[in-house]
């Protein structure tokens, strides 16, 4: 059984993934109804305000709902919202068992739905690729317990961790199947932070370049100085997707200029590495955000992991060793004085995107909450 | 079928592994053999000199192995040498179909084997997992067919890269698991590679230590200048067991000094980053050494690298981000200018031991005798 589940449910969190740049905020969630070891029903929720996955796979399914089993990644909402509690169209479908991934973390559900089923009658099975579960919906999760943003660094390194030559050159070091997978990423995430640096040396659009419907995330340029180039891309497509974060240490007449490009502008505190990051991540949550991809050099990075700001970390690996001690690599700052006071991961996964490997960890205890 | 072979390759790769460190300079092999659907027998290559997989497999199975299917990760051999060809025994067995992971690229059997079972009328599959059963012998494949050692080039690193603080404190790094399984890859290789600087602030031992029966690899240090240490663990402790590399640099008084402990000296060309490998290389191979484990620095693993010696790099990475830009990478060397200058690798594959991830890759050109 337990195999079988597993498979069921594995095919469950893959229809949730094709929500991915549609649903945000709302979760990922996909669902499949099986009787008599045969697929009746599927579906996921498309698109953010219209049905969830559990209506459309019922609804698919239709009057053969009666006596089948439910799969579905995360526990079936039981409040009223853009759409009526799925627990009521569940129970009203005369569905005998439902198998549930993960519950939910949403304050207004947290077991609810559940319950609600139990209340019902109906078997009710949770914890199945929990794991998985989770990793699929880690912004939603974070947002929906901590009213926090998802904070996501991003890395394209060769095998010695290196991210371009001592001259600059970087172009690519990953393969387009990676930098496809970076282009899909950026299309689920809300914004983007980058350093004025790597705007200079790189000048990149920051943008999402895919075939089909996808939605471009908000652009952030931490630029302490007001030194980004008017010129850039940033600055000159699409401009009033652009935020530029300035400190005290940005002459007026800069700011002027930034603001002339349509691009919107804030003064921020400051710390010692520049703009207090901190102060940063509140105002992005206070425009809803969800979550963060950070696109940035060294520096930028190196600020964010020390910060503690870090939620998970995508380092895309490819097949290459570059060596030369001058080739930066993609952390800097002071050097710290033993192993000990390295950052810690939970754990790390990998798994192969073409030629690269892409390594993924949570950062240690910015996971906890999505255990809870 | 496909599912169902490949299921018992799998099966005879994970037996063929247990003679890891027992059989060299013979092939890993693994064999089992399947009647209506059971197994009815199993066997392994144990030991160097001892029964070939194919012959305990059909030991095991005995008189039920007429009309049964054998599978095996390599093909079976067809000339005498310790022991006879197992063709014939396959042949006599009266098996009636075998199943093959790769052919033997021993210039004494290369499709000899197969060519002898199907002369016989038995049904012959090649090439099931045959990517699999290339790694599990990629040592034996070199060796056999250019004569020459397999380099394998072993880190133990950060998520960033790095091998230790700027202050040089590198314990440890990676989990006890990635530990545990490098002394297992010890016990499978004829030597270890180090350089003197390793030796100076690591003082390792540079053996196995594992519970059972292991042999521990020769050791052999590059030490161009003769600065090793005398009290060092590799002259202290089986010094016979070590070589140390000088050239002309290296004072007479020292060379004698070094000699003095019990370990082998030999004085070799330089080139411009101390001993020339190449001719490294070609004494280790003159030893009937099979295989190189690379245990080094930055500068010893960039100089492997950069010569074009290295087959395989294994890389053991850590869930923990050191940061700090002087913080030292597992590579160094003067930086090369442009992204096409790294060096390249066929692609990369990962898995995970205890928390840490194990890339590895081989160089590409390397690889090509592997495929031929």
């Amino acid at each position: 059984m337990k195999n079988i589940d597993e498979a069921y449910m594995k095919m469950a969190l893959e229809l949730a993934k094709k929500g991915w740049g549609h649903v945000s905020p709302n979760p990922l969630v996909g669902c499949v109804i099986i009787k008599g070891g045969e697929i009746i029903g599927m579906g996921y929720h498309e698109k953010f305000g219209q049905a969830h996955a559990e209506v459309n796979a019922i609804r698919a399914a239709g009057e053969s709902s009666r006596g089948a089993t439910l799969y579905v990644n995360l526990e079936p909402c039981c409040h009223y919202g853009k759409t009526p509690p799925c627990s009521e169209l569940i129970i009203k479908s005369g569905l005998k068992r439902v198998v549930v991934g993960m519950r939910d973390p949403n304050p207004r559900v947290l077991g609810g739905g559940i319950k609600q089923l139990l209340d019902a009658g109906i078997e009710v099975e949770t914890g199945v690729l929990e794991e998985e579960s989770i990793r699929l919906n880690e912004i939603f999760i974070k947002h929906i317990s901590k009213g926090e943003p998802f904070v996501i660094l991003k890395t394209a390194v060769t095998m010695d961790g290196r991210t371009c030559t001592a001259s600059g050159d970087s172009k690519w070091i990953t393969s387009d199947e990676s930098r496809r997978l970076v282009h899909k990423i950026r299309a689920g995430v809300s914004c983007i932070v980058t350093g004025v640096e790597t705007v200079i040396k790189d000048d990149p659009m920051l943008n999402v370049r895919l075939e089909g419907d996808w939605k471009s995330p908000f652009r952030i340029v931490l630029d302490s100085k007001g030194r980004i180039p008017l010129d850039s891309k940033v600055l000159t497509q699409d401009s009033r997707n652009t935020l530029v974060c300035v400190t005290d240490d940005a002459p007026i007449h800069r700011r002027e200029m930034i603001r002339g490009t349509g691009a919107e502008l804030r003064v921020f505190p400051k710390c010692e590495s520049g703009v207090d990051l901190k102060v940063l991540l509140a105002d992005i949550a206070s425009r809803g955000f969800d979550s963060v991809l950070v696109e940035a050099g060294a520096r930028v990075n190196t600020s964010f992991l020390r910060s503690g700001l870090v939620d998970k970390v995508m380092m895309f690996m490819a097949p290459k060793i570059l060596t030369g001690s001058e080739s930066p690599t993609w952390t800097a700052g002071s050097p710290p004085s033993l192993m000990k006071d390295a950052l810690e991961l939970e754990g790390l996964w990998a798994e192969s995107v073409g030629p690269d490997i892409l390594v993924q960890g949570y950062m240690k205890g910015e996971r906890s909450c999505l255990l809870e």
